[in-house]
């Protein structure tokens, strides 16, 4: 109270902490705040609409941070807000995630009174044990920066670099706001100065050297390919990726997690590239390429289709975030951003090879087929020929998440997954989140691809959709159980079937309004006509889809990277 | 591997690590194994129904996790099995929640193959950076035990080290346990001797010393009482409670936590005491005593109404699982148990004061009022009526967690809530795992209470009751939102509603059968009628109540505390 009263009489233009730090929020672009409402943090949440902030209340904290994850990657940062030690641990599981993805959240704790914690007094959400700083340490290895509010004189200060951490970082950060901090008093007139989002510039000299390097590398080159990967995307390099493909005319190939990246539509664009996993036809470009430009890889597990790439390290020219890497000559501290935007003004002009055709026509064998079961192999493509461009996708760990692979996206979408940290559940408060983002860019189409077992994890954030007035359209795969987790282990163990639910009807149970629509698809017919159905395609509530599917079937894809994980697991 | 293969061949009698884990926690009570299904953990959960567990599959970790905290609240221990990362962290505020009030769980954690640990792989569920040990740490601060089964050599002790700490010091414990090491052998001769659970002794001259003490100032005291609190039930206490009670004739009150502790049908036993919120009477007689015997206090801010108790240290003896304290002196390294059986034993006749007369006789506001409407004051001594010996009674953090301390309960009753850890949502979770160890102990009844806003955040946990063929009574208290936190903050403030549902119907939608049946209870009336119907009472499947009462209305004892809650916040 003191140093803040102190403060308080030398600022001429003094304004909250609490509205400081929103202020800043909306000015990088947060216009939906997620989070549940707790004791310690509920001052805070009064000043969120009077920053021009949309409150979207949760039904629970993990739900809420998977929300923050799924907006973040449609708005480029997001915010959330839980209370102090029951509400923040709840929804580390989404931070933790989010750190694995590289997807920029603020999370902000509302914490009890700085005295209190002084005092070690014995507060509900505590240990009992007096510690205050528990559960901050317990976010620190899955944070990229951490400020704790406990100072008027610091907290603008210390707001400022969170929010640069995580937009620079694309990384979760972690902000401690304690209850008498709230209204704490800073100096409103920083916020005439914007925040410095700009990343640390590339010593230009070293910036010069790579690209000769890489440059050198590139001209020798006979087939040289691009294969873009998440990091492209999480680290905001889609323009100099797209500029590169231009110009270059280089074959293009994605990753699973770069799904998205690039225009899918593009006439350089070759397909999916992921080892054994690949689209028919990419591996073999892809691996017989003399030079693969590698921009943003995350060479996981499920990314891979379990380590099966045939890249060799001297054909690969890797770009990064934070270095690059020309066959086994690392360059540290070296943005690709920088160094890809010289490549492409000064490479010249290029003899690209020709490109695998791509395109959603569906496999002979299904074309032929009379058999009106739903199975994959006939579902993922035909998911393409409906899809429009600008649609955000959203695809669960699961079967889902391997037969998007076989999706040729229209221009612009944005693919939402979580290839790496592969949590279940995740795509559906991460759909909330998406479609608040979406309505906020224009009422954008999201689309969800989640399974039976899946939803049930974190079923309650169709709740929150419907509060929010929220239009996603939700496909359930319904299909018995945990498809993915049968093709690792226990193929018909009990621990692997679900309660059966009547997943049509639990929106109305929530409280849909008569806009809400259900709909039972058992067959390809049914899915077909339901597609062309341009009310279902463009509709203002939610809707949500029982897509009834064999319990046995998978993507070829899932199937491999299943039997890979099983035998690492041995 | 080779450290397996050489045990193996020493061993006479070996056996899969897996099996030796489950036998254990068999033999110390465990009867049905709580968690979610992941790849890490498969293989492991094979083992479960061969050692003669039951696994219940919840719906998402964090629910696993406030279902094991019921069950061992029932059953004296549980065990909870989730999956490396996603599965863990999600588990983690249930954990923290069970550490905070004193619950043991073990936390079994599936991890990668201890090889793709050495070699640092990308594997999903990971946070790319090759730290596997990033999830165990995270852990460390709410865990009173960690144990690395990276090796079958040592794994066996370190699986009964951990069941050990995780019974003597009521908390939970973490076992890691790669894929690899699940059917690693150890020596199956070990489980001929059983796990010492029993606790350190006190050292005898030690304990006598203090027992005198203690003797002096009871024998020298005019009007001495008891008070018992959560301590007593968590460090297994309550015998020695009841027979100091029994043998000495002094009059007995609980703390809200302490709520089950005693019998609350015992002429010695005189209410609730928390301060300013205490039962009618209960404060002046407890606060004019001379001495109180303090038997396992925890003195948060909502267990005392927020700070509000009058009771001086120099009146003070305060018993708990590893100290004594008279007045100011401290004893430690002194377990209250071997010192409270010498009391008894060697106290003698004491000369008791008068008890406050405590039933479940409504108020006579109530009596007189013909107000249809359920009121909390009208509530919570009817559920007392009602109420039978054996009992199971969950409180959700809430106006029902504060309602409770006005029902008087029947002998036997077991009471369930999170006082001091306070997440909402833990109850619905916590329920599930309450009925199934009431089902294994010949189908006690188990009744729950929790408002609208806390179901949302675990409302799913409602399946996995359904699926286990489970029958609690579930209260649903509808009146539109967080009402405790208005009482906090934001009276009127949109964060503190919520989406209506229609809780009515959720069962039907999560696959109940016939047997499910729902209530909408709007009156006294009705709510009379529904206590007085036997197939109520008595019935085979779920019950879900709707119970609505007025949006603005609380026991005095919430709106006390959330007044002093709100005090401190500023």
């Amino acid at each position: 109270m003191v140093s803040s009263d102190i403060a308080t009489r030398e600022l001429e233009n003094p304004i909250d902490v609490a509205e400081y730090l929103f202020r800043r929020l909306h000015e990088v672009g947060v216009r939906s705040v997620h989070g549940v409402p707790g004791d310690y943090n509920l001052a805070a949440l009064d000043y969120v609409p009077k920053c021009g902030l949309n409150w979207v209340g949760n039904c629970n904290e993990l739900n809420a941070g998977y929300a923050a994850d799924g907006y973040a990657r449609v708005k480029g940062i997001s915010a959330l807000v839980t209370t102090f030690g029951v509400g923040e641990l709840s929804a580390l599981n989404a931070i933790a995630g989010a750190y694995s993805e590289f997807v920029p959240i603020v999370h902000i704790v509302g914490q009890p009174n700085t005295k209190s914690q002084r005092d070690g007094m014995l507060l509900h959400h505590t240990l009992g044990n007096g510690d205050f700083n528990v559960f901050t340490r317990m976010s620190e290895d899955i944070s990229c920066y951490v400020a704790r509010l406990n100072d008027p004189l610091d907290a603008a200060t210390l707001i400022d670099s969170a929010i640069r951490q995580c937009w620079i970082r694309s990384r979760p950060v972690y902000v401690a706001l304690p209850t008498d901090i709230v209204n704490a008093k800073v100096n409103g007139d920083r916020l005439k100065k914007p925040i410095d989002l700009s990343l640390p510039e590339n010593n230009p000299e070293k910036e010069d050297y790579v690209v000769e390097v890489v440059l050198k590398y590139l001209r020798a080159a006979k087939n040289p390919v691009i294969l873009v990967d998440a990091c492209a995307i999480r680290h905001r390099t889609l323009e100099e990726v797209h500029d590169l493909v231009e110009a270059s005319g280089l074959p293009t190939f994605v990753t699973p997690m770069g799904k998205g990246a690039v225009d899918e539509t593009h006439k350089n664009f070759g397909g999916v590239y992921a080892g054994n996993g690949s689209n028919p036809g990419v591996g073999e470009v892809v691996e017989s390429s003399d030079l693969v430009l590698s921009i943003g890889a995350i060479k996981s597990d499920f990314n891979t289709s379990g380590f099966t790439y045939r890249i060799g390290q001297l054909n690969t020219i890797d770009f990064h975030s934070t270095y690059v890497r020309v066959r086994y000559s690392e360059y540290p501290d070296t943005n690709m951003k920088g160094v890809l935007r010289k490549i492409i003004q000064r490479m010249g002009t290029l003899s690209p090879a020709s490109v695998p055709q791509v395109n959603n026509r569906l496999p002979d064998s299904e074309l032929k087929s009379s058999d009106q079961t739903i199975t994959h192999a006939w579902l993922w493509p035909t998911v393409g020929q409906w899809l429009k461009p600008h649609d955000i996708v959203l695809t669960e760990t699961g079967t889902a998440n391997f037969g998007i692979w076989d999706t040729r996206f229209p221009a612009q979408v944005t693919a939402i997954s979580q290839v790496l940290w592969g949590s279940i559940g995740y795509s559906l408060g991460s759909c909330q989140g998406a479609a608040m983002a979406a309505k906020e860019q224009g009422n954008r189409r999201t689309i969800l691809f989640i399974g039976d077992g899946s939803t049930q994890l974190t079923v309650q954030e169709l709740s929150t959709m419907l509060s929010n007035k929220l239009n996603p359209i939700i496909f359930v795969i319904c299909n018995e159980g945990y498809t993915i987790e049968r093709y690792i282990h226990g193929w018909d163990a009990s621990y692997n079937d679900i309660q059966p639910w009547d997943y049509f009807n639990i929106p109305k149970v929530f409280g849909a309004k008569e806009g809400y629509k259900g709909y039972r698809i058992k067959t390809r017919d049914e899915l077909t006509k339901l597609f062309a159905d341009q009310a279902f395609c463009h509709h203002d509530s939610l809707q949500l889809v029982e897509l009834y599917m064999p319990r046995e079937d998978a993507p070829a894809a899932l199937k491999l990277t299943a039997e890979a994980a099983a035998t690492l697991n041995k």
